[in-house]
């Protein structure tokens, strides 16, 4: 009975942070080698814990990052099956100087919990943890068969998960996937996404001359790499803000008039947004309002910089070298591996002949637009009214949950997307937290959706 | 008599080039705080190495770092005095790994001494330690009396030195200046430079939202402040290398036809230039040669740039905060401190109202055009022209020696521009390093200069 999963999730709750803390407190950083022996110990802590819940459960390595599955079949096979998607790895912290406490010592302050990867995502897949342990701990079984599956290279949009899908499809095997790894725009108002944008991630490095040179006595005659890559840059959108890469919008599904409509009925605040953001104004692709551009429009942003002389003082040098991170969010139906493509290709020929130019793709993932209809949608919505006392929303997503298309196309499941993050948890930033109401609220909408699925009311 | 003196030079070049080791060993870099105890190191070296030779000299505290003040009046006052500028500090070594050796473990590969420091400056004032010191070795005193002037504050266009210059009239009056930290063209052909640019260098740093954020949840409504630098600083050159900074060009002193003519007689190898880069091919202001764009005409150059994650792998960040530091070369009239207030104000009137800007001046000098004709400069003509076997060309610079101006304005005197390195010495870059033969016979150079200075033929 999901009443008394419910009450033990309330009267465990100290418990379920102190546990939480834990999860978080081991530095899983996947896109930095050095952390490769905190990513092994992340997996193996989840693995662990799912045993100790009552799963089989396994670490798998692959030739990236460790892959943890857990398998309980024990609702039997006249019970649906859900698979439970979610990440162990976490980004970079740097900036460490502007975080106000350790990220990997998790402190409350207030009703939030702060430490990197406290939101993305240890906190929102361990809210599912605590959920089915609450079952456990009380009727002994949940309502369904139960899958996990928490991978190490999430935010670095690691090569491993899809080939370990595609060769685990029948230990994959499920009716429907649940991921929590997205937002809500209030802590009183749950969200349904049914759109992800996906990611074409590239670094580009300009080479001009073959060492850093005396600004003085070469300044003036030769192309400095840094003048180079700002002009080329700075060339890929125009006033508008419109990207200029060719063949960028070539497969941009349009806002219809009825989508335009459903964006325009969600409750978003652009002074929250501001606030959340930390701007006075707002900035993007006109004709576009400031939700339709953060989660409807693919976009392109520069996410590092770098060249020559960055330390204290002055130093009078014309680098050799000089370098971008790019990073483009895509709508459903570009390709990010053709949007990679057109946008290296394009460096390459906007470049001045006196660099050379190297361009690497970093990470990708498709955007998706799920059905609003389904049964599991259905019973998710209810579930988050349940806990949460309202009814949720639909929402676009601006960022990119890459495993979600995986799944469709290769265990052929639609995904429920139930986010419990806030839109001010500083993903990917210093002081990343999590709101704690929302945890202890999504383990009860977690129960909630388990008890529904399994045929409950 | 110079012949003893010249004769000591040549029996003695081993042991002077290892005290021009010891020299080059002490990592004085001038940018850096933590090398502070190295600056005192390096200037207390050269006090006492100034000493050992035969001078009273001393160091003198400033707010920032000292300098080093050396006297020999024992030529009588019938004799004219000389005042030597040197500086004993260094450009940082970063990027240190493309370094072949230690920076500060001076080691001699062929006809070359590589350490930082060796031709900018150690190498080229040292050599004139050794011209003095081998007078004072064999005929006991130089035929001209002596002042030393070392800084420690060329490299980072420190504030101490012009207030010092104006402070020390008495003790650094001289009826003519003699400075080696400029280069010749080729090993076999020595130069004077009768012109120097100036220098204003800035620093400019954007703030667009109050913390890094989540390129998904953000991107696309937010003035990335990377994406802001990058079309302002693109924006400061046109298609034709001309710089678009209102006002710039105005006090430019124009390159008349007879200068033209001048420069056009140099003999500037473009092959070797473009050799000594490591480029294919040149770029630059359209209308102008390389040697004039070079030496003749103001620059632009972007001398450093940051912003966001610079790290291994991806980070799907949308930074809070991106800067650059930018040079001018200036060529006379223009004022350095108008130029970088020009620029500076330039760029807050072109940032987008989304950035916040912030500019500061981290470095600024004057540039210099000298009298070509003076008895001193016809004599450092001939000296060079025994010590090299060839006439001298006179040369504009690229770099900028501020203290030329200062000597000038404060001192009433001209100066004698000897320079010693070479344009593919790798100054302010990795692996700097001094051509010896221009060590030894830049020695021997002094001391025909000192002997001609002093009547003798």
């Amino acid at each position: 009975m999901s009443s008394n999963a419910l009450q033990y999730a309330r009267d465990h709750r100290e418990q379920h942070l102190a546990e939480l803390k834990q999860f978080i407190s081991i530095p899983s950083i996947s896109a930095q080698p050095n952390h490769k022996p905190d990513i092994e110990r992340a997996a193996q802590w989840a693995a662990e814990h799912l045993m100790s819940i009552g799963f089989s459960a396994s670490v798998h390595p692959t030739a990236g990052h460790p892959i943890v599955l857990a398998d309980w079949p024990g609702a039997g096979q006249d019970r649906p099956t859900l698979l439970i998607y979610g990440h162990y790895d976490v980004q970079p912290v740097d900036p460490l100087s502007l975080w106000h406490s350790d990220p990997f010592e998790p402190v409350v302050r207030g009703d939030d919990l702060y430490g990197r990867g406290a939101s993305d995502d240890k906190g929102q897949i361990f809210a599912h943890f605590k959920a089915v342990d609450s079952y456990f701990k009380t009727t002994g079984r949940p309502p369904v068969n139960l899958k996990f599956i928490i991978e190490g290279e999430e935010e670095i949009g690691g090569p491993s998960l899809d080939p370990f899908i595609e060769s685990h499809k029948a230990e994959l095997a499920a009716d429907v996937a649940l991921i929590s790894d997205s937002h809500m725009l209030r802590p009183d108002l749950p969200a349904l996404a049914y759109g992800l944008r996906g990611l074409s991630y590239i670094q580009v490095e300009l080479t001009g001359p073959a060492t850093d040179l005396h600004s003085g006595s070469f300044g003036g005659a030769i192309y400095n790499p840094i003048q180079a890559l700002v002009e080329m840059i700075a060339s890929l959108k125009d006033p508008n803000g419109h990207i200029t890469v060719p063949g960028f919008y070539d497969k941009v599904r349009p806002i219809d008039d009825d989508e335009r409509q459903t964006l325009a009925e969600v409750p978003f605040g652009e002074e929250q947004f501001k606030k959340d953001a930390g701007v006075e104004q707002t900035w993007g692709e006109t004709g576009y309002t400031v939700l339709e551009q953060v989660t409807a429009r693919p976009t392109l942003e520069i996410n590092g910089i770098w060249g020559g002389y960055q330390g204290e003082g002055s130093k009078t040098v014309l680098p050799a070298k000089a370098g971008a991170k790019i990073s483009c969010r895509l709508v459903a139906d570009q390709d990010h591996r053709e949007i990679s493509r057109l946008l290296c290709d394009h460096l390459k020929r906007i470049a001045p002949p006196q660099v050379r130019v190297e361009t690497k793709s970093l990470h990708g993932g498709q955007g998706v637009l799920v059905d609003r209809n389904t049964p599991a949608i259905k019973a998710a919505a209810i579930a988050l009214q349940r806990a949460f006392g309202a009814k949720p929303v639909f929402l676009r997503e601006g960022g990119s949950i890459p495993v979600v298309a995986s799944f469709k196309q290769m265990l052929g499941i639609d995904t429920v997307l139930m986010g419990l993050g806030l839109t001010d948890d500083n993903l990917h930033a210093p002081n990343e937290k999590f709101h704690l109401p929302n945890f202890y609220r999504g383990i009860e909408a977690s129960i909630h959706f388990l008890s529904l699925l399994g045929g409950e009311r």
